[in-house]
């Protein structure tokens, strides 16, 4: 199999030209059957592009929200307390969003204008750059839990396009197919919002990795025919206990994991843990619009549509970090 | 509450003219925004039917073979073994499918013409009648099982839409709601065909009962959330040792209930346990088009589209029949 990693787009990029920092973005939204590049100046419409998930991943709206900082900065600069506020709520779950505002506030304080903006896009593409290495220690630190010739099942998309590069939980298949260990991915589409169908589908097929696309129902009954090996997922917070908060489904696919004896890995970059929450009971979970379900109503018929679950630390066999792969108990340790 | 039953079409039946039988269908892929009753004259349509699953459910199809036997006797009345064949292969997994045949194929041996064709629309009569009369019996019968204040996930559509009338599944919905014990439905969407979403939520809506669409992965969600107090579903075939085939996504459901202490129903008739069969191992499960997963397909994306899975016995805490609610072992014992 011949790895085509250079076919993957940066999801998330802060540029500049003459006027000054340019946030582009892939619009998720129309993948996979459109590549398409969006660009803005304007911090409030990278709000909107987190909110209406053009731009989604954990690690991606991190970047993303530091980005809108930038922006804000460079075009703004009023009020900055208001505006970061603003951004770190576009989305409640993930730990990332906040904490890359919150990277940029501190960044940002005690000085304006030009100076703080061109402080701002270097932490940016710092961060950018520590992301894809993040990424690629998630991935070799991964590839080393994974044995030749497997199979392995993941859950919505923690790839390239939930990051700025490379991808966590794919990270890990990447390293693991560049050293001839992995044989296919399947992945579930992940309803109602379909990152897998859209996303990770399309993003292992540009690499060239055998990806097979299953409805979420269909993960037992693949277990149960032998066809999975391991199962890794993406996180948007890690309580200290190791809960993890992930997209709505994966808690069900860690349960069927256990059922069936398969290994479940989370891989995250280690500042997904969330060292204030003590378990995952303290992890806001986004109620998300009911058309998103079903775009037509139905008289009569309500829609639950939470966009994340928690996973209970005691299905989680590894939880995979840049800083390495510990089980529940020894990142607990570590924290 | 209040209980509008009669605000169900019927899904399946025979009627006739003077021209002679005719088979009226809803067709259940333009619900819920259409409700469509389809006729026919042509066996060879009602096969088409069936395939595309206009027409479906494990009891209407059934019925719908029979009926299909009788418009082959009174309209072509050539070939009596390949048109049987032919209507009996439709779909593989459900076992009602040949027994309705092959019940029609007993009825028409050793006479012919008219009075074929009479012999054949009795029997099809008949079988409606049974059909709801069994539904009434599985309703009481599991209707016992259920708690006052009790909320309910069902997977895919076991309901009047999948019957002539009343439904298996929902059928124990229909009956514990008019002893007022049914607080709320949750339908899990059943991809990639959407029974659930399309089908269960409309028909549980139009009786009038609370109902809540999720999607099939926010189930462990759901009861993790203490949101659910038992899951009913049908079944297209069982095993003697009670092994069941269902919908895709069954498995996975009774593993959940399992993990979270649930007890899960499979509500079917008994014509439904194949009694050749020693265990699940044996049942044919049909592979479904791609293009219901992913109708634009995504260069180098596979998919796996089973329409069916089976849940071992052991999951499963009892099987409502007409004749009465039984564990796996003591169903066994009783043929």
């Amino acid at each position: 199999m011949e790895l085509h990693l250079d076919r993957l787009p940066r999801s998330v990029e802060l540029v500049r030209d003459g006027e000054g920092p340019l946030f582009r973005y892939v619009d998720e939204r129309l993948l996979p059957h459109e590549v398409s590049i969006s660009e803005t100046r304007d911090w409030q419409s990278v709000i909107e592009a987190i909110k209406c998930l053009a731009v989604r991943g954990a690690p991606a709206i991190g970047i993303a929200g530091a980005a809108a900082m930038a922006l804000w900065s460079a075009y703004d600069g009023k009020d900055v307390e208001q505006a970061a506020a603003e951004i770190a709520s576009a989305r409640p779950t993930a730990v990332n969003l906040r904490w890359g505002v919150n990277r940029a506030l501190e960044k940002s304080s005690g000085i304006e204008g030009d100076a703080q903006t061109e402080m701002l896009y270097t932490l940016v593409k710092l961060m950018e750059a520590e992301d894809e290495e993040t990424n690629r220690a998630i991935g070799r630190n991964g590839s080393a839990l994974i044995d030749p010739g497997s199979r392995i099942l993941t859950h919505c998309n923690a790839g390239s396009l939930a990051t700025c590069y490379f991808g966590t939980a794919l990270g890990v298949v990447y390293s693991a197919a560049a050293e001839g260990k992995v044989e296919r991915v399947y992945a579930d589409e992940t309803r109602p919002v379909g990152q897998g169908a859209r996303l990770t589908a399309w993003e292992l097929a540009q690499v060239g990795i055998p990806v097979t696309l299953i409805c979420d129902n269909m993960a037992a009954s693949l277990m149960a025919a032998g066809n999975v090996d391991a199962v890794i997922v993406g996180a948007d917070r890690i309580a200290r206990n190791g809960d993890a908060a992930n997209k709505i489904g994966t808690y069900g696919v860690a349960i069927l994991a256990k059922e069936h004896g398969i290994p479940f890995y989370v891989a995250a970059p280690f500042s997904t843990v969330d060292a204030q929450l003590a378990d995952g009971s303290g992890i806001v979970i986004e109620q998300r619009p009911a058309q998103e379900v079903l775009p037509e109503p139905i008289d009569g018929v309500d829609v639950w549509n939470p966009a994340f679950d928690v996973t209970p630390a005691r299905y989680i066999t590894k939880i995979v970090t840049e800083k390495g792969a510990f089980s529940p108990e020894e990142l607990e340790a570590r924290l």
